[in-house]
This record gives C-alpha cells, structure tokens and sequence, in this order.
C-alpha cells in the first residue's frame, strides 16, 4: 500500500555509515570505517564484577523504572567530571542519554523547524546529519584548517543566514577529520553565538582521548549565556555498548531536553547507569583512559608509519593529537566511493569510510576517514599497505 | 536568555507521570501510582549469571557498536514469539528499541506532520500522548466500554476526521483502564482502518499478563493491507531497567522506523540485548511469566477484596483479567487530583494517578488509576484501607 508518511521522511534516507556498519560485522574485512574502540581494551573483567555486585546488592532497583534524568549518584560524578573541563555546573544541569547521538536528535527537536539554518563544519560529523535531518534543517557549512572551524569563515555564515539557530562543532579530534579547534578559536566561536544569538552544540566524545599535546578548555566553560550545550560520552572511554551519554545545559535547557527524552523513550537503561556508577566507584576511570590513550597513540603511530612508507605522496592526511580518526586528502580526480568498490574485494578486503557523505551541502569526493583505534596492530600494517597498492595505482 | 524554541516545543509541558514517578520515589509512600512491575519478582540470581556468562563468552561484541536493528539472535526469538499470537513475520519485520515507549515517537516521527489527527482510545495511556505531541498532532477520542473502543462511535470518529492518520489502542488490559478490546472489535477494528486508510498502532506491553480468561489474537493478526504496527516490551514480563522492546511492522514501515532510530540513538544496548537474548536460551521465559500471573492475579484479587471492603458503593472500578491497572469512577463531584493532595500526607501518604491526564481532549476529573503490581500485598491492604477512608469523607 501507498503510505502516507509525514514531510519530514523525505529527508530521512539510508546513509553510507549504516551500510558500512553492515560491512564492519564481516570479520574478515579490515574494517576503518566505523568509529569503534578498540574491543580488546573494554574491562570485560572489571565489568563483569561490577554487573555482579550491583545485581547482589542493587538488582531491585537496577531493573526497574527509574526518573528520566538518570541515575542520581552517576548525575553526581559527572558533575564532578566536568568541573575537570573548566565547567562548573550543578546536577539540575546535567541528565542521562543513550549516548551522545540522542542529544544530537534532543536538541535538533527542540529547536529546528522546517527551513532553521544548522552551522556545522565543512566537513562534519555524518551521525549529527542523520540526527538533524528529520527536523529538516537547512545546512550551512564553515571552512576549517588544522585549527578547526575559520571564525571568519563563521562570521561571514552567521552573517548570510539570519535563519541560523545552531552551531554544531567537534571541537577535539573531531569526526571525520581528526582536527581540534584552538583556544582562540573558542573563545572567539562563543562571542560570535553570542553576538548572534545561536545555541552551539560542543558534541565531546573524544576529548578524554587525547594521547599528544595539552588538554584545551572546553567551549562550553566560555559559555556565558547559557547558549552552549555540552555532549558527553561514555562511548569512547569506556564501551559504546551500554549506550550511555550525558548533557550539560542551562537548566531551563536540561529540563526541556528531559521532558523530550522522556517522550522519546522514558529514560535509559537503569541497570547500564548503574553499572557505569558502580565502575566508577570500584575502579579508576581515569587510569582506564591513560591506558587507551596509550593504546591509541600507538595504533595511530603504526598507521602513520605505515602511511609513510606505503601511500603515494600525493595523499594528504591530517595527523590528529587524540581521537580515532585521521582524513586522507587525495587528488582531485579519486573518488573515495568508487576507489572502495575495489578495496572491498577479496583481494584487499579493506574497508573505510569515503568522505562524500561528511559534507552538508557541496559533496567532495577525493576524501576518505581512516579509523585507527578498531583494528589490531597487526591488521592496521596489513590493511593500509594493501589500501596504499590501490592507491599507488590510481594517485 | 530568551531561547528560540521550535514552535512543536508549546506542545512539551511536564506530564503528571513524571511528577508522580518522582513521589514514587519516597519509600515512605504507598505508589499505586507507576506503572512499575512487582521488583520481587525479577529474576535477579538468573540475570546475575546471565551477564557473567555473556560478558564471559561475548564480552567483547557484547559491550562493541551493532546495527540499529538490534541482536540477531534476540530478533529471531522474537519472530518465533509473534507466531504464538498468530503473527507470522519475517526478521525483516522486526528490529530492537528501548522499550514501548520508543516506538510511540519513532511512529509519530514517521507519520505525524502538524495538524495530522491521532485517534485514540478515551482515556488513552499518557505517555503515548506525551510521545506524540512533540509531533504536533490534533486528537480524536473514541469512547469505551467493558469490550474496548466503541467501534460505532469510532466510524463516526475516522467520517468527520479525513486528516486521521493513526488510530492507537493499547487493545489488552490497556492503560490506564484495564480494559480489554474484544476478538469481534479487533476484527471490525482492521476493517475500518483499511476503509478510512489509517496506520493503527497496536501498544501491547501487558498482553502475556493475563491471569485470567482466553487469549485474543493481536491485532496485527488481521492484518492484510500492512497498516498495524505492533510493539512489544519486556518491561513487564522481564524488567523496565534493560530499556527493550520490539517493533513489527511490514517491510517498508520497519526500514524507515529503523532509519529513525538510528538517527535517535543509533541503536539500544548491546550489552542487555545480549542479556535478554541470553536469557532466553539459559531459562524459560514463559514459565517466569507463569509466575508472575500468579503474583499479579493474588495482589489483584487482595486488592479487589479490599476495595470491595473499605470503598464507598459510589465508587466503580474496571474488572481487568490482566494487566498492571485498574480505573477508578467516582461520582461526579469529586475531583482526583484535588483529593490526592489530601491522600498524599502523612496520614495516608497513598499515591494514584489522577485520570485527567489520560484523556485526549476532554477532560474528565473524577477517575484515578490504581497499580496493583508494584506494592507488596500488605501496602496494598494498607493503601487500599487508608485511602477507603479519604473516599468515604468525600463520595
């Protein structure tokens, strides 16, 4: 039958990252195309004791409803965690998400309509696309730099699209390129929302992961207005598979945000949250981190070296501080997608994501987003020496 | 600041539900409020070596990214499951979400524009109405007797609403009556909406909860033309904590749900997917809802007994053979909300949920919903006593 779906599913369409998540659970692929952390690292044991005990001592309430906001003493910890970033905040401003991708899609709800400009970096996060588009935004899309975002770039954007309600920026290591927005940068990208009264989403999955130069403040402990809203994830440091994240917000935001992620899907997972509290009250979190960070520089560093020695010098890539991703840069006549049709065969079986899809408006082609934290040492030297015979061919 | 919020945001107000989960809060008070299962019944010591075993033998896929539609193994159970209700489908048909309450938006999200009519049972479960208004819906009542929806009055409704979209039933034991629509309505049910070209949405979290009488086939049994989309939950017959349901719906409406939620969260928990798919291999999932019958049916028929003892005759209550609820009539004069202000103090400290929340359009003052799964059978003697006594001061 003929079905009659509302306007907003003409921009809701299969995207390359669900396809390649499908590519990804073939384990014979050498797989750089999705953002997974490295399964080896997960503290299986750490967790199985934490799940025991709070079954033991709290099954009770650790499987049953719980408020939308989440778990009061996890609410707790993170409000001390963020303090850490430059913020302070109290428990009224922070609540529980299935990780970072539902405040994406909260925030979206709450205040796109039809025709809303959203100002995102040119190239920028896919998943933030897929989130925003059933609220179906216009895009604008800011040029960037080893910097990050060009606040004059930005200026002139705000400028152009007095429609503009949303800024949306990666801000360390982002997603797809690898790059992180200076100091400067921040501070200037708060006066400018302020000067034109937009909210900036600070979407900070990989800030934790950070294995070379010195942590920078996060933009939203420049926020004066209450206009920055702050993402955070446990995705990345500790395992996506409990689907936990957090939002920090000017109150009257979160309990906005609340009601809607109460609409959405009552509240998450009560045992996750409080097995996520439990770890952290058992073990050390931090120490957790400092031993992936240790993991991923040295994946990066392998990969790198490989680059070096197995790409033609015509490829470019950007050479990320942190986080899981680097952005390869090809000439002008590659196009990623096509290239892929031949780095999936049996002969190479190496998989990526072509960076097409990265861009909100104008396509490029010739780019693609390598992920160096999934694969094992051994399959990252094996995958990027056969992805460099392909490109050798055609660069 | 002034935010500018997206204008669906006049629709997202703080629901009575939300206030009361948080009263339910307080030990101190006797809830038969939430719609919480009985937490002596969870299956604690069996879910503790279900974790261990799955983060065990799977720990690393179990706490990695999976594909939006969720654990094969879980959904092909699941397909298995449906045929017991006389709904064969396929894997195709089927995907994973966080519970019922995901596949209220994730359906609205999908049909709904500004203005699109929502017809519903009157009352009709709130949370379903929080889920939709987001979306901008207007609303239809249809009215209700001891064999579910009107369905005269329901072809009267889909005659002077052209704009209907969606007709939502929560056809067993339903929220917040406890009523159940009978097999022939069922059958006229699928007629209309295949004559007036309607999606109906068939909300089945409590179905498996019967304790007494026969089985009806669901809804989405009848179906011939692809227009119901049916949505399970195990927050009843496992636990809310895991955050898991499923949606079945033809082909077409199950990819573009599944694209949904993927922008919504990318996709529900691993790690408890993995839980409840384990589970259901280890143990038998039927003969724990066995028991839980027999625990619901005894509370029940506690607290019909004591209802029938301690309430004034002017009060009339709703007879259900399963489910978690009954419904309270009281005369016309009293207002439940007003009264519970009363039931609430220390002197009873007995918590309900006021009906006027769950009316659509109009509504009515004089009801309440009354849980008889979550309080122990002494607190249900104990409230149920107590708040006879209120009721005998007023009606």
């Amino acid at each position: 039958m003929g079905y009659q779906y509302a306007k907003r599913m003409e921009k809701v369409k299969p995207s390359a990252i669900r396809e390649l998540l499908k590519l990804g659970a073939d384990p014979d692929v050498i797989s750089f195309g999705g953002g997974y952390p490295d399964p080896t690292m997960f503290p299986i044991d750490k967790l199985r004791k934490v799940f025991d005990s709070v079954l033991l001592e709290e099954g009770q309430q650790a499987l049953q409803y719980t408020t939308s906001e989440g778990h009061l003493g996890l609410r707790q910890k993170l409000v001390k965690r963020m303090e850490k970033i430059g913020v302070s905040c109290e428990l009224e401003n922070l609540f529980i998400i299935n990780g970072g991708q539902q405040g994406l899609d909260l925030v979206a709800k709450m205040f796109i309509d039809r025709g809303d400009v959203i100002i995102t970096e040119d190239p920028t996060f896919l998943g933030a696309l897929v989130a925003f588009n059933p609220y179906e935004p216009e895009y604008a899309g800011v040029s960037m730099d080893e910097k990050g975002m060009n606040m004059d770039h930005l200026e002139q954007v705000l400028k152009a699209n007095p429609a503009a309600k949303i800024i949306y920026t990666v801000p360390d290591f982002q997603n797809p390129t690898g790059v992180t927005m200076s100091l400067e940068r921040r501070k200037r990208l708060v006066e400018l929302a302020n000067e034109y009264n937009v909210i900036i989403i600070e979407d900070s999955p990989y800030r934790e992961i950070r294995f070379e130069g010195e942590d920078l403040p996060s933009i939203k402990s420049f926020d004066t207005e209450g206009r920055v809203i702050h993402l955070g994830s446990f995705s990345k440091i500790l395992c996506p598979g409990m689907r936990l994240g957090w939002v920090v917000a000017e109150k009257e935001l979160a309990e906005k945000l609340c009601l809607l992620k109460m609409a959405a899907d009552t509240q998450s997972s009560t045992l996750n949250m409080h097995a996520v509290n439990r770890f952290m009250e058992l073990y050390d979190l931090d120490e957790h981190i400092q031993q992936l960070k240790k993991m991923y520089k040295h994946k990066k560093d392998i990969m790198f070296k490989t680059m070096e020695n197995k790409f033609p010098k015509s490829v470019q890539y950007t050479n990320p501080q942190g986080g899981l991703f680097t952005w390869l840069t090809l000439p002008k006549h590659i196009d990623t997608a096509a290239l892929m049709k031949e780095s999936v065969l049996p002969e190479a079986k190496v998989a990526y994501v072509p960076g097409s899809s990265f861009f909100p408006i104008q396509e490029e082609h010739n780019h693609c987003r390598i992920n160096y934290s999934y694969m094992s040492k051994e399959k990252i030297i094996d995958g990027i020496t056969k992805l460099g015979k392909i490109l050798n061919k055609y660069c």
